[in-house]
C-alpha cells in the first residue's frame, strides 16, 4: 500500500510505544518507518512483544534515525527527555507528537514545581498545544508539536468541560476520585505490581500529590473561564487497562440534573469518541477497552447538591496512544477516527 | 472442648453465614450448635462449600431449629426476614446478632423509606444496639440484640469518627468513595459478577442511591454530634474481599493534619483491630484480607482544606461475620479477640 | 461503502455471537444485514453490550429474518438448534457457517452417542465440511455448509497435524491437558463463574468426558492416516479469553526434536495464523489475544521419550468468531485474512 | 503463654518464609523467637509486610542470632545455601527443617545434575529425611533434619502413592501436569509476573527440565518399589496461591475405577489433612486455599485404560511453610495438626 506519511516512535518497547506501534501498523495513511528504544536498541520488537512476532519484527534503532525517517515523530519517554527531541524535529520540520509530560503544561513555574526541573526550549512552548481534540480541535490543527494529555486529565477534562464550561458547577474544589489499571505503571516490574502483590489488592497512591493535578486543573480553569481547583486521588486497580473517574462538584444554585444531561448529550452528540450513556446505565472499563471511546454517566444528589461524572477509557489508548493517533489524523487533516476506530470486545 | 456456649447460624450458606460458620468453628468458647439455610435445608454444608468438607458436614435445618439449640443466634439474612427470628429468641432469652439490615437503623422512617416496609416489632429495635464495637463498646454488653453494621458503614465510621468527635471536619457535604469486593454481592450468580463481565471491569452502582447511605449519616451525625450529610458512591471491585473507602471532608479552619494524626493514633491506641499506619504507608485492601482488622491512613490537601482519609476493612470479616463475633465477645464478657485474631495472609 | 455480501448473525447476543458481530463491522467486503437473538429479540445488541453503543444499536430479530437478508448466515447456536437453519438456508441458496456442534462430526454415531440426538437431514451433513482453514483449505472452498470447530479442538488439531501426518508420532494414547478462558463458558451465570467462585480458583471438568473428545480423535485420525486416541482432560483457567493444550505424544522410533521442528516450521511458513515459536519462547495465551493466531511451541522429553506440543488460541477468535469468518473469506473468495488480521495487543 | 519450645526463620521476608511466620505465630506450643532476613536485616518484618503492622514487628537480625535463640530453626533460602546453617545447628543440638532444596534429594548426582553444586556435608544428608507426614510419618519422628518437600512434589507424591505402592498403575512414563500459582515464583518481581504480563495470561515454563523433576521420580520409586519415570510440565496460574496437578498413568491390566478409588479412601482415611473428595465433586484450587488440605480427585479413561488423579494444595501451605510446621509437630511430639488446622475460606 502507497501510505502518505512516514511515522515514527521513539521509545516503542514502553507500553504506550508499543500500543502505538501496534494501532499505527493498521492505520489506512500511516506507515511505520521506523523505532527506537533505549533499553532494547539493536532488537527486534518482537523479542522484547512475542505478541508480535511475525507482524512487526523490527529493529530498535537510536532516536536520530527515527527523526530522519519519519514525517511525524510519537515520542513516548520518561518526562524531561523529550524536549531535544522536540527540537530535533522542529529543526528538520517534522511534526512532533510527546506522549510525556513535557509539552502539557503552560506554565513553567508549574513544570518546575512539578517536574523539578525547568524547561530547556521555552519557545518551544509557544509552539506547542495541548491535545485534547474534543476540546482544542481547531488550535490543534496547524501545530507542529502536540503535548499528547495524561490519561487521568483524559478522563477528567472530557467529564467536566461541559458543566464548566457553561458554569453549571463551581470550579473550586472539586473532588476527583480515579482509578487506572496496572498498565498506567509501565513496563517496569516493580514490587507493587509484581502479581501477587497486586492482584487482589486496591489502594491509593501519591493522595493529593499527583504529577496530574496541575495538569487537570490548567484544562478546567480553561474550561471555566476562572481558576479551577482540584483534590485528586488516584488509586491502583488490579486490572490491566482502563481509568474510572468518579467527579464531585458543587451544582450551581437551580442547575438540574435534567439540564446537565441535555447539555452533555448536545455537546457530545458529534464527537465520535464520547458517548454519554442514557440514563441507569453504567460506565464501565470494560466498555471502551482497547478502544479510543470515553463513556461518560452523570448523577446528581440533590441531598447534598453535588453533580456526580463518571468516565471511563482505555488509559493505553484515549488515554494515550489512541489519542496520540487522533491528534496525528487532525495534524495531517486525515480522518479523525483513521486507524483508531477499534471497537471494545464484550469481553 | 467443654465449650461455654452454644451458637446458631440462619442463612449459614449465603457468604457471610458461611465465614460466620468457618470463624465460630475455631473460636475458643462457642460451639456451633446448628445451622439453618432455606436454600439448602437438608443439605449438608459441605455440600455447598466443598471447602468445608471433613470440617463441617452439618446439615442444615430449619431456623427454629437453630433458635432452639442456640444460647445465641447469627442471622445472615435479606432485609425483612430477621424481625421474627429476633423475636423468637427474645422471647426465649436467646441473644440474637443480626447481619442483615433490620436492627441498623434507630428511625424508622429510614427504613420505611430506603427498605420499603415498617419495623414489625417497634419495641424491639428500643432493646437492640448497633453493634461497631470500637465505637458503642461499652452500650453493646448489656443488649440482647445487636444490629451488626453494614461493611461500607464500617469502614466509613471507623475511617472518620475521631475527627467527628473532636470537631475537626465539618460533617456536612462529606464525600465518600467506595470501593468493595465481589463477595459484598452475596453468592446469587448475576450478569454483573459473572466472571467474563466483572474481571478486568470496573463500575459505580447505586450511586447517590445506596441503602448503606441513611447508615452511614446516623453514625456520623452521632459521631458530630450534629446532622451530617453525605454523598454516597459504591464500586464494584474485581478482587473477592475487601472494602476501601476514600473520605473527603472539609477540615475546620486552623485544623492541621499534624494534629488528626495524633488524634487518630490517640485514639485507636487501644484499639487491637484498628491499625493507624504511619505516614508513607498506603492502606491496602489485601493487608487486612481474611482478618478484623481496619486500617487507616490520613492526609490534607492543604490546596483545597480537605482532610482524606483512607480506610480498609475485609467486608466479609470486620465488615460482616468477624465483626458479629466481636459483638458475640462483648454479649458474653469473652476476650474481644477470641476467634477473629486472624493474622492477614501477605499475599 | 458499498460492500460485496450481506452478512447475518443468529444467535447475535452469546458471546460467539456478540464477538461475530464485532469483527464483521470492520471486515472489508461484508454488510451486517440482520442479527436475532431467542433472548433478546426486540431489543438492541447494544442494551445487552454497552460496549457497542453507538457502534451497533441494530435490533434482534428473528432467524427467519436473518436468513432473509443475508448471503451468508452463521449460528451460533447450543447444538441441536442449527440444523432447521441450515436446511433453510441450502434450499433458499444462501452459505451457512455453524458456530455449534450440529456439523463438526463425519459419524452419525458419535453424534447421537455424545450429544443425545440423531442427525435430522443427513444429506445435509454430507455437503458440509469440517472448516479448519490450514488443514482442509482446499476441501472448504466450494462448500455451502461449513461446521466450524470447537475450540479445544482446533487447539489440538494445528498443534498435532503437522507430527500425525508425517508419522512422528503414535496416533494411540495421547494426552491433551487443556486450559479455558471462561468465555468458554458462555454468557449464562453459573454458580462455577460467578466471579467469587472462579477468580482465584483453578479445576479440570469434564475429565475424560468433554463432547470435543470424538470431534478430537476425528481430525487426528484423519491427519494420521489411522485410529487416533486421546484422553482430553479440560480446565476452567480464571482469565476471560485464551485457550493453552499441553499435548503428550509418544515419538516414533528415531524422531528427534530437530526433526519435528523443522516439519512444523515447514508446515506452517505460509500460514498467516500460525506462528511455531523459536525455541526457548513460550507459547502465552495472551499473546494471542484478540487476535486469530495461533502460537506453537515443541519440546521433547528425551527421557521418556515423548514430543511436547504447546499450542494457544484465543478461543473466542480462532476458536470461534475468526476462524468462522476465515472460512467465510475462504467460501467468497475474499483473502483469508480479510477482516481478521488483528494484531494482539501486547497487555 | 509459656509456650514449649522456641523456633526461628531464616529468611522470614520470602514468600514462604513470611508464611511460617505468619503460622507460627499462632501455634499452641511455638514461640516465634527470631527471625533473619539478608535483604532486610535490621528492618521490622512488618516494614516489608504491612499485614504485619502491630501483630509481629519484630527485627529481621543474621542467622546466627536465628540459631541461637531457637530449638528449631525453619530455612527458607534458596538452595546451596541452607547446608552450612543445617551443620551448625546440628552441632549445636537443634533441629533443622530446611524448605529449600538442599535436603530433599538422596542421590549426590541427582543434586549435582540438577542445581550444579555438590553436597557440603555429605553425612548430613545421611541424617535427614525427607518430610511428607502422611508417607514417611515414623521416619521422620527422631530426624533432626528435614528436608521439607518442594510444592510441586507434595502435590504429586499425595496423588500417586496409594496406586504406586498398590502396583495399580505403572511407575514409567507418567504425564504430570501441573499448574502453580505465581506465589510460587517468589516474592521478587520480574518481567514475567509483572501483573499485566502475568494476568490474563498462562502459560508453560521449564517445560520437561524442572528441578523438582527428579525429586519427583525419588519419590515415586520408593512408592512403586521400581524405577519411576515422569514428564513434568509446570505451567504458570494467575491466581496467588494453589498447585493443581494433573496426573496421568497406565492402570495395570484388570484394575478398575472402583477398587482405585477404594484403596484411596482406605488410606487417606485416617489422614487429617488429605481429603479424597467424592464422586463427581472436582478439586478446586480455592477450596484448599490458606489451608494445609491436599483435595484429590480420580477418574478412569477406559477409552485409552489411564488413571487420571487430580491433586491440589496450596503451594505456601501444604506446599511449603504448613507442611514444614507439620514436620516440626512430629519432631516434638506434638499434635500433627497444631498451629495448622486453618479452614479453608470459601472464598
Amino acid at each position: 500500500m502507497n501510505k502518505q506519511i512516514k511515522v515514527g516512535v521513539i521509545g516503542a518497547t514502553g507500553y504506550a510505544g508499543v500500543e502505538l506501534v501496534r494501532l499505527l501498523l493498521r492505520h489506512p495513511h500511516a506507515d511505520v518507518a521506523a523505532i527506537s528504544s533505549v533499553s532494547f536498541e539493536g532488537k527486534q520488537i518482537s523479542d522484547v512483544y512475542p505478541s508480535m512476532r511475525e507482524i512487526c519484527e523490527r529493529i530498535c534503532g537510536s532516536s536520530e534515525e527515527v527523526i530522519a525517517a519519519s514525517n511525524v515523530v510519537f515520542a513516548a519517554l520518561p518526562h524531561g527527555l523529550s524536549q531535544d527531541t522536540a527540537e530535533q524535529c522542529i529543526k528538520s520540520g517534522k511534526k512532533f507528537i510527546d506522549l510525556g509530560a513535557d509539552f502539557r503544561l503552560d506554565a513553567r513555574e508549574d513544570y518546575k514545581k512539578w517536574y523539578g526541573s525547568d524547561y530547556k526550549y521555552p519557545e518551544l512552548h509557544d509552539a506547542s498545544i495541548y491535545g485534547i481534540p474534543e476540546l482544542f480541535r481547531n488550535d490543534i490543527k496547524g501545530k507542529s508539536i502536540v503535548g499528547n494529555p495524561g490519561c487521568y486529565p483524559t478522563s477528567v477534562a472530557l467529564g467536566l468541560a461541559p458543566a464548566l464550561r457553561q458554569g453549571m458547577i463551581q470550579p473550586q474544589g472539586i473532588v476527583i476520585d480515579s482509578k487506572s489499571g496496572v498498565t498506567g505503571a509501565g513496563r517496569k516490574p516493580t514490587q507493587n505490581t509484581h502479581f501477587p502483590e497486586c492482584n487482589e489488592a486496591f489502594s491509593a497512591y501519591k493522595v493529593a500529590a499527583h504529577r496530574h493535578t496541575p495538569e487537570i486543573e490548567q484544562t478546567l480553569t480553561k474550561m471555566a473561564g476562572e481558576r479551577a481547583t482540584v483534590t485528586f486521588v488516584p488509586h491502583l486497580l488490579p486490572v490491566n487497562r482502563g481509568i474510572l473517574s468518579t467527579m464531585y462538584a458543587k451544582l450551581k444554585e437551580g442547575v438540574t440534573g435534567e439540564e446537565i444531561r441535555r447539555l452533555y448529550e448536545d455537546t457530545y452528540s458529534n464527537e465520535y469518541f464520547v458517548r454519554v450513556l442514557p440514563k441507569g446505565v453504567s460506565v464501565d472499563v470494560r466498555n471502551v477497552r482497547c478502544s479510543n471511546y470515553c463513556d461518560i454517566q452523570l448523577y446528581t444528589d440533590k441531598h447534598t447538591g453535588l453533580l456526580i461524572v463518571t468516565s471511563v477509557i482505555d488509559n493505553m489508548v484515549k488515554g494515550a496512544a489512541g489519542q496520540a493517533i487522533q491528534n496525528m489524523n487532525l495534524l495531517f487533516g486525515f480522518c479523525e477516527t483513521d486507524g483508531i476506530d477499534m471497537i471494545p470486545p464484550a469481553f
